[in-house]
């Protein structure tokens, strides 16, 4: 983020007061031929504007018709692992960040990166969940919408976030188990089944799918621009000003 | 935050150009007398201003003098229970408020409400402020400046802290144990005198001193006011354009 320092803003002011009065005078030049005349003139219209500057900015303060609050939101990505929520959200994150409205996006894999030992029980989930929660509704009080992809599979959890966050969301990913096996680059699905990794979503834990999503995105039948679309169609119907 | 609808961004224009535009017809009428004239000048004026307007905006928009990134700080009150640090970065905060940059208030006990189940042995701590670094680098990745005050007793998280986040400036707050028992409203230090409170800083666990911290203030001797002073000038001088 940058700001204007009170310098720059001094100068472009003065920059365009020299450009707009030089206009004015050469217009008044070319219509009346007094060059001394059109120059008085151009000095009084300096001043003049210089003030009448000021004064319609003060009562353009006071006018509040146009200004919009910005309404951050919480994209909140749930599904299966390798459903392709991560995928998807990064398509979203990429095409929402064009509108230059602040944004984070939040990745299950990048948070565990940064705080390793958390579990995968259900209580572990749970509070790693509401931590979560907490983090995106900082970012919001800061007026910072957030995109995040959990697999979050507890209902439970999934109310929590709603109350914590404003504007909430839910985008279900959905896709068959077996799509998911097919799409498990990192072979977790195959660890689970093996019994190497306990707690796996899908396999020895269960993912209690969400009754009323936002939006239901069919991982199975539709393409990640196809989704892409109708997410950020959404989003700039009810939070995009 | 707030923002500017096209519209009303529309009708400023509109309202500025019309205000600008009849100061000059009357400006030329009063000179020259001749009112179809001076009607001419200003129609032609208002056309040519509207495009050098935006060639002037386009230029400045190349033009890099006096844009300044805004340097989001992480300011970390540290030191025993009770030994002011909250108050004092409330008052802080409070203080660099004033100056319309993104900021948020960190306190412990806040982030220990939203997830209670935090221990306070070694690990626990670590951990947990851990996460706090991550809460105040997401932040700081949309501009936005933390005030943060933990006991964080251990250097080791401290320097974590450090190594995640940007412009940390270690503020210690010292101020003698018979200082802090005296100000001990919550009765936290008797609870852990009596050993109903274990691991508890200053007591039964160790609080790691500073090596070189930014700011010391000697809560014994110095005045919260005296301290805000001499903070917010520290952090006006290195962060604040």
């Amino acid at each position: 983020m940058f700001i204007e320092t009170k310098k720059r803003s001094l100068i472009k002011g003065i920059s365009w007061r020299f450009l707009a009065t030089t206009t004015t005078i050469i217009i008044v030049y070319v219509f009346f031929g007094r060059l001394d005349l059109a120059i008085a003139a151009g000095i009084l219209e300096s001043v003049a504007k210089i003030f009448l500057y000021f004064f319609h900015e003060r009562i353009w303060q006071k006018i509040k018709f146009g200004k919009q609050r910005i309404e951050p939101f919480n994209l909140w990505f749930t599904g299966l692992p390798s459903s392709g929520k991560s995928t998807l959200a990064d398509a979203v994150f990429e095409e929402l960040n064009k509108n230059d409205i602040p944004l984070e996006r939040i990745d299950s894999k990048d948070i565990r990166d940064v705080i390793p030992d958390v579990g995968f029980e259900r209580a572990d989930r749970h509070r790693h969940l509401t931590r979560v929660g907490h983090l995106i509704k900082t970012l919001q009080n800061n007026s910072v919408s957030s995109i995040a992809s959990f697999v979050s599979p507890y209902s439970e959890s999934r109310q929590v976030i709603k109350k914590m966050t404003n504007n909430y969301v839910e985008i279900y990913v959905k896709a068959s188990l077996d799509t998911c096996k097919k799409r498990d680059i990192k072979g977790v699905y195959k660890k689970a089944e093996s019994g190497e990794l306990k707690n796996f979503t899908g396999i020895s834990d269960v993912y209690e799918e969400p009754k009323s999503p936002h939006i239901v995105i069919d991982s199975d039948a539709e393409s990640i621009a196809e989704a892409t679309v109708k997410i950020v169609q959404f989003i700039k119907k009810n939070y995009l000003p």
